[in-house]
């Protein structure tokens, strides 16, 4: 059983809502529910019901919602979990990410090609970049994350990677540099808002990659009320299309 | 740049259809575009084209939609990708599944656990067993898979475990079994075809477990020309609700 | 080129919201981009731009969306043009509906059945009744519709409907009944907002009607930026199940 | 009670399956269920069942899914319904279609402008037209139908509609023609199947109109067994956008 320790971030689930509290010996937090002093947690299993708030171990997922310090719109779960697997990615493999934003993706790639493999990001913002930095450090992934302060329009240095993915406003402009940086069959992912970026994105994919595949999601949550079984009354309608495709090695 | 060796998996994707396929020195593989021999893709590298055929290096999606040998349903990468995340996994975990099926969802979280990690998956029906145990060796995941053949209803004989996911018909049966061999805080997953599963379910998850969750996902392909864009015209419209909720430690 | 008159109810749009006001000589209306005294659009043409407002002659979405008033939940657009047609309700046709909440279907229903039809509208709590009764007058469709302050528990009087429309709590209670009055081959519609009513009202509707239909809608709105086509950010998830079934006539 | 006559059309419905057929003397009409004589129907009441075989009247759905002949892509129930109403008609009011295409769409605006206003549709592809003639006449929409051979490129010699609808390949073209037939606060509705077209669409509309909408409906079926509630396997995913504004009067 873990027990909770000091400096350890913890989820605070309580009246329908998610905190992601840092536990230090003379702080409090206060919910709807009433204020815990976080020393009397210290100790204790993750996982217990406390003064009507549960305390629960951070998920990745509760990280990047709850716990990352956010700049920037973020690549939300529902797309990130997908994209990661997607990329084909596992342990030792190395992927190229731009732009950092707040890190929601990197982390997401920095697990699953945990522990032998990195996450190599670019952010040329300094103030997302020092951010992203924070977030990264401050939940453990560092080991896994190479992370820049540089623009992509200067070239990228490493290369053979095993997958890419961009965040960028005009990824038209990224597709000869990523196919360079690329191993051969290894899959590109972009995210975009638009479907205008879209078809100024898929002229320049389809003269390198193949396969490529155009997809969103949508995520509907249920009430859950088992004697009332229905979706909640709103939702999430649209946060990026994403694209997928794969390098072709042209002349061999 | 990774070549291919004989008796690796490939991906043929020619025509718009993908096919998984062993690289035997005297096999061809025929397709709408023509017969390959297959000797002749060895010692070249992934990636290529070759004779209107491309040639890939499998990714999961590309193992779990084409490669597996399947008896049952299984779960989709747009669920099982996201599961694997949800459930908090990462290097080093011990995840609990039931039932094994056709093993897609096995590999997936077998994916995220690695290298150091396991799942341990139980199945009872000796046919789906067999098959299964031969997808997971067939492509490389047994040195993070226990696969059992087994009946839930027996019981389970390991425990501590960092997250479980169910996919049985009656998941309300097992909550307490499942409440038993978690860690305190870990993440319980449940797929469950129908609302009516979801009523039973819930009342059981609530006395044992917090923050439940019921989503669903629809995932959305867009045809590719860009001068054009507009979505497919038919799509899947229901694969699962998935339920997720955490083990809340009851007395300390 | 129709004119706006005193006391004619109109469409104010500005800064990207509607309402809808009676235009009354003494009364003014004001909005983000300033006030309109009402006496200055008397005598101008509907669809004129006045003072950044655009003044429009009220469709009969803006008058379920912005012209009635509300006790109640109603039956939105996405699903209550779809069923008044779905209904196969034309013009002359006698229409069933319980209960009438604030109308907003029964004026619907009105509008197809019209000039010649009628819609007879049943609603228990005097409250709603009376509100709905005031709502249908105000906008003119008082010719067309039947209202009653009735608990369809007493039964209903009239009878050889063309079809049926019930939005109520257990619509399973009333089928017998909505079977007696309906004519032979005509449609029922049913709105539940959970699965739990689909799951009860459809064995009941089983013994009496064929041809079954149970299915929901999802409206998604896009910006309207032309450089950026894509989807809003939240849209509604869920406002009802709708279920239709046609009476068989068991003996002949 | 409405019996059945000779050489009216009726939907039989067996084995999940409708079809559209015209009840004559001689014929016979097979199915998986078996074959009806259709001289034993007649005389006999709508909605009975008859051989495992429901006999129904035929809503203006069941004639537009299964009684129109089709040259072309149809706008299907789930946009034409909800259109009618989104164009805020009436009885009496004159609406501009354009093009007529298989008359789906037609007969969904006749019915809603019956008995005293008329729809004026134009198709320039002389098989279409014919077609659509038929259909209209087949199921008796001429009388609220004007039906024109013609290229809208010609001009449009009707004016002062209520409202109009275009389902055209470059709908920008007709944006000021439209207008210029179009009472001022009328509504203008256009369906395209891509995002390109909305692009194209919007910069035009905007100068000449106000109150912009693009949307899209999902409809999602469900299966009907009561114990096992769930969404059919698979949907539509797109039929098209549509687009709604209204005519603002420029100069006064």
């Amino acid at each position: 059983m873990e027990l909770i320790r000091e400096n350890d971030y913890v989820i605070i689930f309580t009246a329908g809502k998610k905190y992601c509290v840092k536990v230090l010996q003379d702080k409090s937090f206060s919910t709807k529910n009433g204020t815990i002093k976080l020393k009397d947690i210290i100790g204790k299993p993750f996982g217990i019901e406390f003064e009507k708030h549960f305390i629960f171990k951070p998920t990745i997922e509760d990280i990047i919602l709850f716990g990352l310090k956010r700049e920037t719109q973020i690549v939300y779960p529902k797309e990130s979990f997908y994209i990661a697997f997607k990329l084909g990615l596992k342990n030792g493999m190395k992927v190229f990410e731009c732009g950092t934003g707040s890190g929601a993706l990197t982390i997401t790639l920095a697990t699953i090609v945990a522990p032998d493999g990195f996450v190599y990001t670019y952010e040329k913002e300094k103030k997302f970049y020092k951010k992203a930095k924070s977030n990264i450090k401050k939940f453990g992934y560092e080991k896994n994350v190479k992370i820049f302060l540089k623009n992509i329009d200067e070239g990228i240095e490493e290369k053979d990677f095993d997958a890419a993915f961009i965040d960028v406003k005009e990824p038209w402009n990224y597709i000869t540099l990523i196919y360079q940086i690329l191993k051969p069959s290894a899959m590109l992912g972009v995210i975009v808002p638009t479907t205008n970026q879209i078809s100024k994105l898929i002229p320049e994919l389809s003269s390198k990659f193949s396969d490529i595949e155009i997809l969103e999601f949508l995520q509907r949550y249920y009430k859950i009320n088992p004697e009332r079984i229905r979706p909640e009354d709103r939702m999430v309608a649209h946060t990026g299309y994403l694209i997928f495709a794969r390098k072709v090695l042209k002349e061999i």
